[in-house]
């Protein structure tokens, strides 16, 4: 079977392959493996005769354009497993580095940074203070298995959990999040906005959640609450939301995602109250690896014809 | 009762000490409230001839001379408690800060650091990769009650927990531990230097364990393990650990003390593969609040007699 890539990846994750495929040209692929940040347009569907299959290394795939795969009969796959510790991971790590203001304190260290004094950065017990998660309300808005990873160390670290998603986690799922020491409260929308001292993006990208979180959700927040978002950048009004840190509608912002990525608000940049990653939710080497593995899997069971066993999307 | 204070600090936890103590100058006081990081040597125990009590802020006692106290039966009292969940935090922090690398891409993404290419920091799926701390196994050096704090964190993050202390963990601890889902293996020092891919110093500073990490144990750890010490910078030869760092005997530290504090080496200051933060382990607001309300508690508990109700050091 032939196949395309749209982005150079490790070879490690794809080696169960060999011998199976051959990387042809675009033209000729009857697979392509794309990457999430790699958009997968109607015109590239079409140059595209002999594809039948799309493996998207990712869970989001909004990258792709579906409508396009769909009046071709193409395949679409998905990596939604692999993504889940390594995203929730950062969205705790983004959390605890706002909270306890580490790259702060780590660039001032260092003498880059914003220098109120002109002196640096100075040790004393009444210097230096930030705040901790432990005995705070951490809102998660999307509960799916990334959300659940992430309340399961928020728990661990002494936090509240609340929780909004479009439904209610069934009782059968709060029962096996309880037997890993997770109590999360669903919560609607507003209730979440005004209760939580972190408020943590874990739901996918699409059309309808555009800019779910604009200047009027911003202004129900507490004045001391910080957002954090590994999710998609879209679901941001960055504009809004420059305004509300440097207003102190909030208190801080903690993003790995942009509004228009690779582009990032020349604004957040010189602020002190935020900490911002490049879009590596999911980048670790471990998670990279186990995701080329999942997309060589969802190939092997296509070309097997076994759907059982693949991350159908579509 | 007339107090004394080494270091300014928060009224609000003093609060229940209005209208039961007169603040006074050194040679009237019969209470000094000192801090950890204030040094109340011979000297200046010999200058305070009314001295009863010396309520220390913080866990670490290391500051005051406790054999000046000794001989003239002085009293002296610590915040044990209050510093538990703050400071396992930091340590959690630290480690998942080196790990995903959050403030270097902070610095990085602002235009501060060590750019390579000159370029600045790009977006790529297979660009900024860190590594995950799911799957790995921490060693924690010293389980008293910040390392135990820390074991939870990092079980509900997925981590294998390995630990060495003085003594082994009671049955009836370890059985606690298992009920807030926490499982750790007791190792010699030797198992734990070798077998660790983070390694955790959480153990109060004694001369007998002056350097206990220098260039021999840096040696036995992984090339792949990160060093963090959120414990007393004397724990560890810093001139040993800028070596191991630079030539890649471990991978990275993460640091909140230091040996020569408020001096940190000029050469960690220039590496890409360590975190710095400026000894701020029990520095939350939160924090700050519950230690001094805990040494009012102390003070309260002197004036009443109550031994009881005091953390006695001495």
């Amino acid at each position: 079977m032939k196949i395309a890539f749209t982005t150079a990846l490790t070879q490690e994750g794809f080696r169960r392959l060999k011998g199976k495929v051959e990387e042809a040209n675009r033209n000729e692929a009857e697979v392509l493996v794309s990457t999430f940040d790699y958009r997968v347009t109607r015109q590239m569907i079409e140059s595209m005769p002999r594809l039948r299959l799309i493996a998207n290394f990712g869970a989001g795939y909004n990258n792709i354009d579906l409508d396009a795969c769909r009046e071709r009969g193409i395949r679409v796959t998905n990596t939604p497993q692999p993504v889940i510790e390594p995203t929730a991971e950062l969205s705790f790590a983004l959390m605890i580095t706002i909270a306890r203001r580490v790259a702060e304190f780590d660039r001032n260290i260092r003498g880059y940074g914003l220098p109120v004094t002109g002196e640096g950065i100075q040790f004393g017990v009444m210097r230096n203070l930030s705040h901790s998660l432990y005995g705070k309300t951490l809102g998660i808005l999307g509960m799916g298995r990334i959300g659940q990873a992430l309340a399961r160390r928020a728990k661990a670290s002494g936090m509240t959990i609340l929780y909004h998603n479009r439904h209610e986690l069934t009782n059968e799922r709060m029962n096996e999040l309880r037997s890993e020491g997770v109590n999360a409260q669903y919560v609607d929308f507003q209730t979440l906005l005004q209760d939580s001292d972190f408020l943590s993006l874990n739901l996918p990208y699409t059309p309808d959640v555009h800019h779910i979180i604009g200047k009027p959700e911003l202004g129900m927040m507490k004045r001391s609450a910080y957002l954090i978002n590994t999710a998609r950048g879209a679901h941001v009004d960055e504009q809004a939301l420059v305004e509300a840190l440097k207003s102190g509608i909030i208190a801080g912002a903690a993003l790995d995602v942009y509004e228009h990525e690779p582009q990032i608000s020349q604004e957040l940049l010189a602020l002190p109250n935020v900490v911002l990653s490049p879009h590596t939710g999911t980048g670790t080497w471990e998670g990279r690896i186990a995701m080329c593995e999942n997309v060589t899997d969802n190939i092997l069971a296509f070309m097997e014809n076994d759907y059982n066993k693949m991350n159908i999307v579509l």
